[in-house]
């Protein structure tokens, strides 16, 4: 797909509420899905919908899923009914001088489309080296490879990004006027942001590790996005 | 409803993958919906299941949830259909000696159930203290509540937590033996959880606000969960 392709081609992924935060970049769809670790999969299962947090990986215009072949909601979404996987980053609380218009600061990306059960070896296995690497950077080449029992317990989706849609709120509250203090008068409510990120503690070693076994690169400098 | 009764009384709020992971103290469910800030509500619109990030706040076994009238999600959701709302907290990166059994440590709830939109206003109003407290506790009482014109423009909806599981993993990763090296040797392969959090940075003024305005306690002092 063309990387200047523009969002929101369909209805459902046009964004008709605070349309002033929709983005219609590719890069910004990029950017949200690339800076999450788990995203929410719905899907109607026996008349309901049902949402759960699921890991993924984003190659070009695909996002694969996957999970245990077991389970029901990735069977739902491998039988080629419509499904929606959303990731939100929440980037801050706002506090404005209204109950109304306290927010959030937040960036979304809401995938929507029909998943493909991969079948294929040769995909499968691209699909759970991104998963993987997309979870744990550089731990594809540094572990063992999921054997052929594995591979059997595992069922991979892939999910075109053809019709998403991202939406982006930054910034100070939106107050009315109207609850704004006379000109140089002092404000008796406090408004802005409270910023929140995600952020990594110590590594915990395993218990099974031998002592002293040193914290390799690839997990002790890792860079967390923003919020992750 | 009585707190001490359990989780899971249906068959689509049993977790069956993973089940060692299942909780069924109703304790388990308030305390991750508690650490939240924003959940995932799934509903059926158009034929596809749509999930989109929304703000709430639980008041003893109710949950309340709240948007704009004009959103299409909130109104399907008001029309006495299934609803799903989770809420995920990602606690660590687990890494392990083989891709297989990479994961992560995570808190999650997931409720189901049929929204109820309120139209007595003032259960609506209680609603949304609720849902204001939940996000930024203090400020009900320090800001200006919502007038009747800003109350006829927020749908306020409430969903009974009656049926819910909650699941949540915790610990080292859960390698194969296979995987391990001999007693006494060297492991190659650096296995454990790189623990992640939810943290606060430094209150950011409303440009609007008069320098020196002093960031309240509620703001200031506010004490995160662990992840939010």
């Amino acid at each position: 797909m063309d990387t200047a392709a523009p969002l929101s081609p369909t209805d459902r992924s046009t964004v008709r509420r605070g349309s002033k935060r929709a983005r219609s970049d590719r890069a910004d769809l990029y950017a949200v899905l690339d800076a999450g670790l788990i995203g929410h999969l719905g899907v109607q299962l026996g008349g309901a919908p049902v949402v759960l947090p699921t890991g993924y990986g984003r190659r070009g215009d695909t996002l694969y899923l996957h999970g245990s072949t077991g389970a029901a909601t990735l069977r739902a979404a491998a039988a080629s009914v419509p499904v929606c996987f959303t990731v939100t980053h929440l980037d801050g609380i706002v506090y404005a001088r209204s109950a109304f218009h306290h927010s959030v600061n937040y960036r979304c990306a809401v995938v929507h489309g029909t998943a493909r059960l991969l079948d294929d070896p040769a995909e499968r296995l691209l699909g759970l080296e991104v998963l993987t690497e997309h979870l744990a950077p550089g731990s594809w080449s540094a572990t063992r490879l999921p054997d052929r029992k594995e591979l059997a317990a595992t069922a991979v989706l892939a999910l075109d990004l053809a019709e998403a849609s991202v939406k982006i709120r930054t910034g100070p509250p939106g107050d009315d006027d109207r609850d704004l203090p006379a000109a140089g008068t002092p404000d008796p409510v406090w408004a802005g942001v409270l910023p929140l990120r995600t952020v990594a503690g110590e590594p915990e070693p395993c218990p099974r590790l031998p002592a002293g076994t040193p914290v390799p690169g690839r997990v002790r400098d890792r860079a967390l996005s923003p919020s992750a």
